[in-house]
């Protein structure tokens, strides 16, 4: 039922492309979505994509252009005249779309652009959404709406949907506004379906409607379409003026952008602003450099940490070998806790005040896990022992401090890691910066501590 | 404009409940959505909830019921008999909402409650609902919809969604079925509205639709409807009958499950299949044991290479306080490499094509790292020894071998943090299984071999 490209299908195509056989182009496109047919163009050449664009109906096309990747539409649209792209493009989008491909031409373009524009109305919309900060309500919405005045009828209604018809794709809801513009309410189409042709507006309307305003930060906005899951979210201007709709298809990428930063802040790195392929290497750098060297910094600590039992390594340097393994065990484990913790933070499965309850099943689990992977590490030193001489005669010894320091660095990863991003919350943090290179760190220094320490007891008597 | 729960309101709320004033509980919740009522809920005692549900519209506590948190739900139906669950709150539901509802109270109770019920067509939806895998196309849908038969015309349309308007609270399209109650297409509403009334369906309906299967994955449910821009996606049986639809709210669900799963896998463990707090300690344990196994027999062999320098350390034992400094840095590094490709390739901003340009960048900017950490890595041996003799007389060459050492292994990290996760998904595994500490294992022994490699060369007349 769906569409799958298959390199057999872009084969065919790309043959009747270059035999200039339009009717077999058209038949091949007939069934398919705009989504759909961008997926081909991504992988056609400019000269081939122009020539099958000119066999497509002008809407789809327009559909088809907003739907291609990034570097794709630049580099068509940048081999088409600013007539041909306002003309058979632009005219043909709607206006959050129309201003976003807009934003990306070059300035010079995208005042030609808008001088071809047909419709001088629709030139100015956009004009204005151009204007509008990209993070915020105004520069998510679209100016295509159904607006009626809260004391005309249903007849005046239908009738303006009629003439707006063109204009909006699909209607979610109409808007109820009164004298001076103002949002007043939402007059659902069922409403208006199920009601007598006579009916006033402000009769059947609903009153009560939730709406933003320009400057609302795309993010507030994507929270309050999720918590009252809304399909459509109307913005006012500062007067409460209607002035645009946001659709939910709009802030999908909101929340996409919101994931990238969150899963890239808890790899120990500020988030990038941009998608990966367009940052630069400096602007990469700047992002990845700052958390990197703070980490490198926390981290010489362990340096100070291994030389206050630095005698006690050149006695047994065997001890040496097994600080990566202690070290890193702790690190795992605590950045498993601490990547459980924030997920179930930012889902709201658990709160801060269910830290007790968290850190009890958490020392459990840690205490668990040492267990299992000190006895690893145990049977690890008592195994090879019998078969080579490089533990030396101690070896029972450093077994066992190998594998009761794994039990206490493990379980003590396990309390850092859920604790560190419950306390970052608490006092106002992003819980994400809890990432796992931070924690290991954390963990990293009090790891080599406890190790030491447990050998300085279990090997006493060889120190 | 939007609600906030205050403690100040809260308090207010408690005192009204206890002095049963009802007529000001009324007024204080007139103004709010049920999702807003939902989060006063989660935070008062059973008793109020309760005496508040009998202030509320039916229809709005069946809705407050359904965005409360799961555990009070649960504690909440559980002092309901099961004729109140049944007539108070299901028979207001939406049959998606009501199986969910339902499928989380015990067996025994299921039936009770479903027996109670008014609507009987409505109990058999559900109970064949309840039949569908969760993780479906069947397990999401509802079954309240407007369908008209294709030989209808625009008035028995209208009357059709008269009918229907009790049962379907939003109606966002119109289905258009056969005699066999086949889906053949769409009317959309705003087709409807401005057509003339004695059109026929068959005239102005769009055959080319988008459905899905009962027993559609739900993942793939998402990935369609994020495609295809799709706010209602109609199901049909295994014979192409309607038979029920999923609207976009019902997919944030699947979408955070995927994130929260991958999310997990980056942190080196195995996705949890419930939430957090849901969990066992066992089911817990199971998730993180393997990794954590796995991980630390790999970090075994960190043992193993430091093993092969045992005589320089035992020479210049100042050689391993700088051991998880080094470790470490190229492991925070390959854990932002491998973050940064993971999610990039999750995005679709880059394909493993672009392998070469990612391998070219990251070794720029891995170089570039490396000098800055090197540089601050050799400062500290330099200055440090001005005020002590910790690194006794050959501070130069060890301070010269940890910055070298640095270098190395932060672009090495940076190297095989960008390039694992490519090289997995060639290989058709899934790119996130590449997590920060199955990177930092790997970077861990090829940074030892790099560190006493550089020691021995740069230290060889010591060692």
């Amino acid at each position: 039922m769906q569409f799958e490209l298959t390199s057999d299908f872009l084969l065919k195509l790309r043959e009747a492309i270059s035999a200039r056989n339009g009717a077999f182009v058209v038949e091949q496109f007939k069934e398919l979505y705009p989504p759909d047919i961008a997926e081909i163009f991504n992988e056609l050449e400019i000269e081939e994509a122009k020539y099958v664009y000119k066999q497509l109906d002008e809407q789809i096309a327009a559909d088809v252009l907003v739907e291609l990747d990034d570097d794709v539409r630049e580099e068509f649209l940048a081999s088409l005249t600013s007539k041909e792209i306002a003309e058979q493009f632009i005219d043909n989008m709607d206006s959050d779309d129309a201003a976003d491909v807009i934003a990306e031409l070059p300035d010079d373009v995208q005042d030609e652009v808008l001088s071809h524009m047909e419709d001088s109305e629709q030139a100015s919309d956009i004009v204005e959404l151009l204007n509008y900060n990209e993070n915020t309500a105004g520069g998510l919405m679209a100016t295509e709406l159904i607006r009626v005045h809260v004391n005309s009828n249903a007849i005046e209604c239908v009738r303006e949907i009629r003439e707006q018809a063109d204009n909006v794709e699909t209607i979610y809801a109409i808007y109820v506004v009164d004298d001076d513009e103002k949002l007043v309410g939402l007059l659902p189409l069922k409403k208006l379906i199920v009601s007598s042709t006579r009916s006033k507006v402000a009769e059947i309307y609903d009153p009560k409607i939730i709406s933003v305003k320009t400057n609302t930060d795309a993010e507030e906005v994507a929270n309050v379409m999720d918590k009252y899951n809304l399909v459509v979210l109307p913005v006012v201007d500062a007067l409460g003026r209607l002035v645009g709709r946001i659709t939910i298809d709009d802030i999908v990428d909101v929340r996409r952008e919101e994931e990238t930063e969150d899963v890239q802040r808890m790899a120990g790195m500020e988030a990038l602003d941009e998608p990966y392929m367009n940052m630069s290497i400096w602007g990469i750098l700047k992002k990845r450099a700052g958390w990197l060297v703070i980490l490198f910094l926390g981290e010489t600590l362990t340096a100070t940490a291994m030389g206050f039992f630095e005698n006690e390594i050149a006695k047994v340097v065997i001890l040496s070998l097994f600080v990566p393994l202690i070290i890193s065990s702790g690190g795992n484990t605590g950045s498993q806790a601490s990547t459980l913790v924030i997920r179930a933070l930012a889902l709201g499965e658990i709160t801060i005040r269910n830290w007790l309850t968290i850190i009890k099943r958490e020392i459990k689990v840690g205490f668990i896990l040492g267990l299992i992977l000190g006895l690893i590490g145990f049977l690890r030193v008592v195994v090879w022992s019998q078969f080579t001489s490089i533990y030396g005669p101690h070896w029972m010894e450093i077994g066992l401090t190998v594998g009761t320091s794994l039990i206490g660095v493990v379980l003590w990863g396990n309390i850092i890691g859920s604790l560190f991003p419950l306390i970052l919350k608490r006092f106002g943090f992003d819980p994400a910066v809890s990432s796992a290179p931070f924690v290991a760190t954390l963990v990293d220094i009090t790891g080599l501590i406890i190790y030491f320490s447990v050998a300085s007891l279990l090997l006493g008597s060889v120190l």
